[in-house]
């Protein structure tokens, strides 16, 4: 279970989120409060975007709160737009390349959640992606891979109905392979423009996603920041929430059924 | 609070205690059942026994539960006499110089525990080690300069004796500098030959210490390693352990008064 | 371009040839004299045999001349048939991953050279994986892609066989592909009984390889290890070494021609 | 021999200087032109000053070439005052406390050189700082030392007036303990306003430092950062130079003879 926070607003230093709350990302990382998974000790990232269309990036295997580099930058960074990210491996050694946020050109991507049996889907995945994508997957994880296959299938014209597309084709194709098929999956992505959230899960057990306003924007995490309550709106399962200057509209999400030459052309 | 585990018997693989059994190191590194730290999160270190006088060592930064090197040195590494170690911290930043176990020419030192307001202390510690000791410390912790300290006072000739020492000189400088005296002190070390274990603590709270027959001869923990509750003997505060062929002797710890002079010298 | 050095005989301390002669791996990394990269600082990695039949592995990403616990590893470790790298990349980023020796069950492997245009080869390369060696790909080098792929290829049964059809499928991969191909290939493997050593370039121009005799055994090095040139022999171009209990055999080394099966399945 | 540059004047991508030149800090990283040592990868760091007093600050051990956390934020951060710098370890292990630059409170620095027999001296240079400098103090390095005893010395009112007077200092101590003294000092720093830098060597031999008009302000380097010759001018041995908003200034540069008192006390 990893843990993560998202901003978009009027710029604020990364500190605001990453190490000051009472329930910080950094507080969090030493010892969660709702989930299974004590510790998040196996690495951390954080992206921004700042004059550039394409995002700063910096990640690091070493736990986040014993990291100077970490808290001299999120003291330094001011940025209207940004993921943070702390991880606790499922899939994946622990290195820097498995380590979230995963940055495409633009695109900034952070997962919580898992693909069940990803070690019998992966090759499938991985056979969906054209050569360029193909060559850009750095890390072994699951979640990365996911990120590449919604490039694949659309995210640049329609982000949310690729990740729908992306969901359903990992769907599809576990059933057809394992007879079975659960992804659980708690997701912010962003093109430097919005900023996107999903909270879905196959068996309705989706790691949790709230959302709070934030300087003048809004804020969506994996878990609560700080104790007020009535800050924090939990996002329901199945939904999608983006947040742009007109605020956060939130929406349904629901895995595309997948072509089913999609899944032969990777058999 | 840390975690470690000695050993001293017949050639075990360091596996055997640092991941093979249920509530081993490596399991205790990411949920400790007895402290109040939950996560031990800020890397490890071993030292082992072979052919030279002089322990291998090896430690490193990550989170023991996802270092590939320790598992693999741990199965393949074979000794009659070794320490093991997992860091929290309390004091110095996470780095290898500041991971036990501590090595100086044949001995090696592990602890857990701490000393209360180190530093304002840690100058005037410093300054009772002989140029040799002083120039020989790497890191930044209490844990590597308590370890200097005694082998200042003795630990050559007399370890339990030195460590006595050692302690009463900073119990005795806390109290001439602030007014009061804090140290609690849980320790395995050894010169090649004998292993010693040492639990104390000026509040009578200090962290525990268990021992157990094991390959011939004795493994001494900071918590069991695993739920034959009957095989664990605690040891019990103000005590001294040391395991040698005879089998494992039992003795007071008391901290030695320091001489005045060297608290004088020390200012 | 890599430095590295393998050895069968009689049991030695690894520190024999990783840091003690004058121009020993560690000084090597410091400054090659050789080759055109003028500095091996992308990280190092030792595989050893010992009790069991899985070779020991340790890696870093630091410099080879700046890691502890190296040094204190190759003081105690003492093994009768070990390997050693240090690495300078071509291809694959900077992570522990990506050090060789790259370990599969009992075998091991290190390489020293690259083949051209990696990044269009390496998916079909890949696609000849059964799953089982496709999951145990950790890194993205050429390299350990290469070593999944002779043992894809029979590397159990006929290791030196194995190499030549491995290397003969990317020569013919790359010509069916690009319309040429260049592998340069100066490796060492091991099952943990015979030591294999190769020689080989598309081009008739591959990195050095050399032999000496030592401890009863051999010697397999990239560059001589000090300046006794008398005791170093030049292994020629196009050839195989094997060492065992009878000494060093030599034998010429040929890529195998690939069966056009192989290549059409990969397409 | 180590490599640094700073900049002060309109806002700069770190880029521009740390990896975008054909000379810039990173390809002088891999392969130094004018300096013994043939390689500079025992760490890296960067120090910029943004919208607060203190400067923001990465360091970290990994060859600069290899770490795409320093690319990044080399791309996204743009600042009117930074320093920048790769480490070939003379003094101290490596690890990110012993990485240039240094800070404390709103002070940088970072230096190339070297003082003679520092291991003799290091234990009276440290006595001399107060309790808040003395515990400042995070890693081993002779630099570290000289910037905390800078600071001990007056830096915060005449900075270059400390500076001569810590070197006097060392120095003086050198010659009392030793009988000779050695130091070699080319080095740059910053209080976020002004940006100073000197060139100064006991044996006059100092490491090199340049300059160059850049950015309606200047560049100050160790080494020239592109073949342009007639843009870099060198800086003579035994000077100072100080750039604000009026340009550059140069001075001489000379130790202060220490009080006698202050290397009685140091005793």
């Amino acid at each position: 279970m990893c843990r993560w926070a998202a901003y978009r607003g009027a710029p604020l230093y990364l500190e605001e989120l990453v190490s000051s709350p009472a329930h910080s990302l950094i507080e969090q990382s030493h010892c969660a409060t709702k989930a299974m998974t004590s510790t998040n000790a196996d690495g951390f990232g954080i992206a921004w975007y700042g004059d550039r269309p394409e995002p700063g990036r910096f990640r690091d295997v070493l736990p986040a709160w014993s990291d100077c580099n970490l808290k001299s930058l999120a003291g330094q960074i001011r940025s209207p737009l940004f993921l943070a990210h702390v991880r606790a491996a499922t899939h994946g050694s622990t290195r820097r390349d498995n380590c979230h946020p995963f940055v495409h050109d633009s695109w900034s991507f952070m997962h919580n959640g898992q693909i069940d049996h990803f070690d019998k889907l992966r090759r499938s995945m991985e056979a969906m992606l054209d050569d360029d994508l193909f060559n850009a997957r750095c890390g072994s994880t699951d979640s990365e891979l996911l990120f590449l296959l919604a490039l694949q299938l659309g995210m640049r014209e329609q982000p949310l109905q690729a990740m729908a597309n992306a969901i359903g084709f990992v769907e599809q194709l576990s059933n057809e392979i394992l007879g079975s098929a659960r992804v659980r999956f708690t997701a912010a992505f962003s093109d430097g423009k919005a900023l996107y959230g999903v909270r879905y899960a196959s068996d309705a057990n989706a790691p949790t996603l709230f959302a709070a306003p934030m300087g003048g924007g809004y804020c969506l995490v994996s878990e609560p920041l700080n104790d007020e309550k009535d800050t924090w709106v939990e996002i329901p399962e199945c939904s999608a929430v983006v947040v742009t200057d007109n605020g956060l509209d939130a929406a349904e999400f629901k895995p595309a059924v997948a072509q089913s030459h999609a899944v032969e052309a990777a058999e």
